[in-house]
């Protein structure tokens, strides 16, 4: 059994980590640390959990918590956790950040976007992205991993198969994508408000999302070379789901079908990541709840674009899913291991 | 194993049972039976089973399918059961019907307000009222479950201890019932056309509704004496959940500690029904996706009436879970089998 | 025209008043007043108003306010409306409450539910409860009013007929009322939390609603007797709309048709309020943004009971739009000046 | 008084056009024709209206209905409205198509991408394309107007500006649309089902919608030079709105500041178009059910792209409204009769 403990446990990323723990197998739950909640029942601040988690939340004493650990989750608001990993990497265990913190290569990049000072940059390079179908190898071997952000995954994976054989120009790339409120948090706000939000589509943030850089540092990895995307985020009225539509010019001429065959070859044994029929466009609904994404795309011969949509629950693939997925490599257990499950739909 | 069938898999309970059967891992399913979709692969129709149920529909040749299984779920409209029935019952193989048909000890009462010959009244007596938490010893030896209506499902689990202990004046009870729109089902009709249903909340079918009998049936029994209640659903714009309130009067003299002492003590050992701390009434969110009833309730000393609120997810216990927690009790399994996991919140 | 000023013009009950007498020919705004936005164009809080509303908040100086104006609205949370109605009594102005300060006749029963000191018990004799359908004439001859609640507006339209006529036994009243989020107003919650609000239905405060003693005041006064009701408000997935759902047991023997008689003719020359035909229910959606309260009701044979549902707008006939209609009738207007516009649907 | 009529009047835009004319003081209405509801009240399909419409729907006799009338407004799907243009041209009356058929000043695109013959392309020529700010002068002299498509509208006044002054390349322009339901009207489809387009976000019709061709030839035309975009519609979990994020390449060096500036002089006399402060996105709620269309853009110098949002309401600025603003104008009345409101919010 894996120690695992959860650092900030009563936001959502951390409640919905506590939901799938609940259903894997190698896994006992020790900690569940909060600021705000501290001495209470989990399951009283969410009754969802009523009759199923029988937790209470503690203080956050980081050194105990990771000395009782095997893993820890840092599900906590960027800048707050660079002490968990120094700590987690001096007692040797391993930990995950769900925040923004140990994405970066570059600390100054992340300094710049993020306002913050890091804190903790000679650990960046021991850390490594953790988007399992990208970098699954890295993690496997890693102690310390920048959990990606849900944007970021939706587009990486929508983008990886295109950049990698060169089907599109780098710096063509446009992505409009589309988020459920819970992707604000439980952070009271009035963007977050139930009559502002409802009946209501936004974007915000336009041209300065602190997603951009993250995006930008992994497509041109895969792409293998710098390139700069315009980044546009909004705000639909519902509660869970990211659908990213990413617009790229062609490189050269290709056919639907032949862009289709080079990202089923690239995802065909992949679990998680499923292309759609042809013209079965990504539905959020369709993988609700699930650690899935659906791909679909189109070659437009019109404008010689390629327009690809993609579809995952930011809760879940976009965060606390692909975390536990991250952990399955880390303890070399099966990859899918608690997270085979079809979307909840209707 | 258990070999299960459904036959009309492609409604929303069907896809239910599926998904959830999904996961239990006591059950192969054989044949998913569709009169629309024959043919089809079942994650075509349903997308969000791509990568996970690799099914066929096929066509409903009902010896066959009965034939090759142990089980047969029945998801079809009401009046479409019995000749499936009948066909379980002579080839001594089980069965539950989600349907309306085997729900009632009186045909003559199904008949009068479901306007419909039974057509198969011989095998009622037979036919076993699907509700675990009160009917678990029957079920376990029955060979036909009529499986509970979503709304009578919230209501029974309701008002079960306060009957059974005589705390309330059984012709007093009013119960206002909030559904979501999946009730309905995928049948297309202008009262579940998303402009129509959307920011709208509106009553219907106001004393004619047809679990209005089937309420009265169930609630008859515990209390030993017939009785008649006033029985409004409502339909809400959301996808899944039922929020039953219930008002009746008190006989004599209760506090709602007292109260709420016979609930905890009627359902303590219930692995899905909750009774939530004082004060903290039933949200249908924390139940969405799950087996889980929440009730809560409190004793008015201005009105001496006393009043329950009770929340299912209207497509789990409602329907499919209870049909599996039935299958479990069938076939001597665990009863959670396949069915423990919190509600989905956010 | 009628100088009016608006104090609390930030809320959405301020903003829906100063949307609705944009297009009020007879009304010249003065001033908007406003703690958090103090020296704000209101179009910039509030940017549906871009191009139509140039007023900017003002602070809240009263004398001078209510000075410069013919009529005061208040439109803040209970306990501040004192100071300003007594400033407008005493400069002999008008002043329309749109909180719960002045909608009682005894101050003591007001303490007792909203646990603040009144302040101001001494006014309470002067003021009106103004529900124009019910007090028409005394309305027009009043110097304050106490706009009514919006789940009494909508429960006391519903019953008004009802206990007029001794139709029903008026301590047999059970209310459940449904409302959208909007009744909660701007101010943060987690209650209103878009993420925690959707797709879910809930009751709360049950037995305990600062609404029931307005409600059995109001009622009282028709029923010409006192009596005690069942009052349990639900929170709805939506951002407008009251259905309030009402039971009542039979005095004697009545039919749907002869009740339906006394409704249509209590109510047949008013100009919101619209009994629809048998069998169609009040859906909130047909009501979205206007003062049209509509109403449907049918006697249950079965149970002996009356079932009534009445729809309105909660910021519209639930608060804004029944405040104008009560300036009209303080100014001598004719009653629906500003008002006639159907339901948005869809 | 113009006599007008609405020839298909029980769809949502005819239900939104009577909604709008029965508070234009300068319309009387004449007949509302339908097939489906024929001898029907139009408040019995519609009961937001009960006690406002009191007309009832007629059968579809166009040259009586053309007779009776001085302007005719066509409310009808695509592919039906040749026949009634005839007429009116042939009785010399006006008419205005909410519909598809006289928007294209070339039948052979239409035909090309509505799949069906047109039947009538001698009226192209007479046809103008009814978006006011940019063709007013044109519409007040015209007899038929094509009212433009509900995407349409919010991109070509989102783009207007920066092409006619040359701001953006005209075939970098991709365009991400997103919509609410009612776009789709009352038809029942899965699509528009309730459970299946709540809490979901997806495209449709990629690279093949049938208004980018509308959108093409008249962002051509202010370009001054032919030009193709990607267009891609989505569907929002709503009832109304359109937002449409549009992305262009910058023609040299350009900042926000001199875009916004040739923004605010192009619109700042429209009564309707509203450039939002900086950094204000559009809400498509600030413009519920308003005639307005509300913008806001920005210089990404990252990318060196112009990236604009604008919000309308579909039914009203998509349709309806400005169905109406166009009648203004072919009758010589003030543009804004009838259309002056802010937008509903909350």
């Amino acid at each position: 059994m894996i120690k695992a403990s959860i650092i900030g446990a009563t936001g959502y990323t951390g409640l919905e980590l506590v939901r799938l723990l609940h259903r894997h197998k190698n896994v006992e739950l020790k900690s569940l640390t909060s600021q705000s909640f501290e001495g209470q029942d989990l399951s009283n601040i969410y009754p969802n959990l009523k009759g199923y988690c029988f937790e209470k939340c503690v203080e956050g004493d980081i050194p105990k918590v990771v000395g009782e650990s095997d893993l820890v989750f840092i599900a906590l608001p960027h800048g707050h956790s660079v002490k968990v990993v120094q700590e987690a990497y001096a007692q040797g265990k391993k930990v995950i950040d769900l925040g923004a913190d140990f994405r970066f290569d570059e600390g100054d990049i992340y300094e710049a976007w993020y306002k913050v000072d890091h804190g903790g940059k000679e650990l960046l390079s021991k850390a490594v992205y953790g988007l399992p179908e990208i970098n699954r190898t890295k993690i496997s071997q890693a102690n310390i991993i920048g959990n990606p952000g849900c944007y970021p995954t939706s587009i990486v994976l929508g983008l990886a198969p295109a950049l990698k054989y060169k089907v599109v120009e780098p710096n063509s790339i446009i992505i409009d994508a589309k988020s459920g409120v819970s992707g604000a948090g439980r952070k009271l706000a009035l963007s977050s408000h139930f009559v502002e939000a409802n009946e209501n589509v936004n974007a915000y943030g336009v041209g300065t999302h602190r997603h951009t850089p993250e995006i930008e540092q992994e497509l041109g990895k895969i792409a293998g070379e710098e390139l700069k995307v315009s980044f546009t985020p909004h705000l639909m009225p519902m509660t869970r789901g990211i659908l990213s539509t990413i617009y790229a010019s062609l490189r050269g001429d290709w056919t639907t079908e032949q862009v289709r065959a080079i990202y089923h070859e690239f995802y065909q044994d992949e679990p998680f990541v499923h292309l759609l029929p042809e013209g079965q466009w990504p539905h959020t609904k369709w993988v609700y709840g699930s650690n899935n994404c659906h791909l679909n795309l189109v070659v437009d011969p019109r404008t010689n674009r390629l327009i690809i949509t993609s579809a995952i629950d930011n809760l879940v693939k976009g965060a606390a899913g692909q975390a536990i997925q991250n952990m399955n490599l880390l303890f070399d257990l099966p990859e899918t291991t608690g997270l085979l499950s079809p979307g909840m739909f209707p």
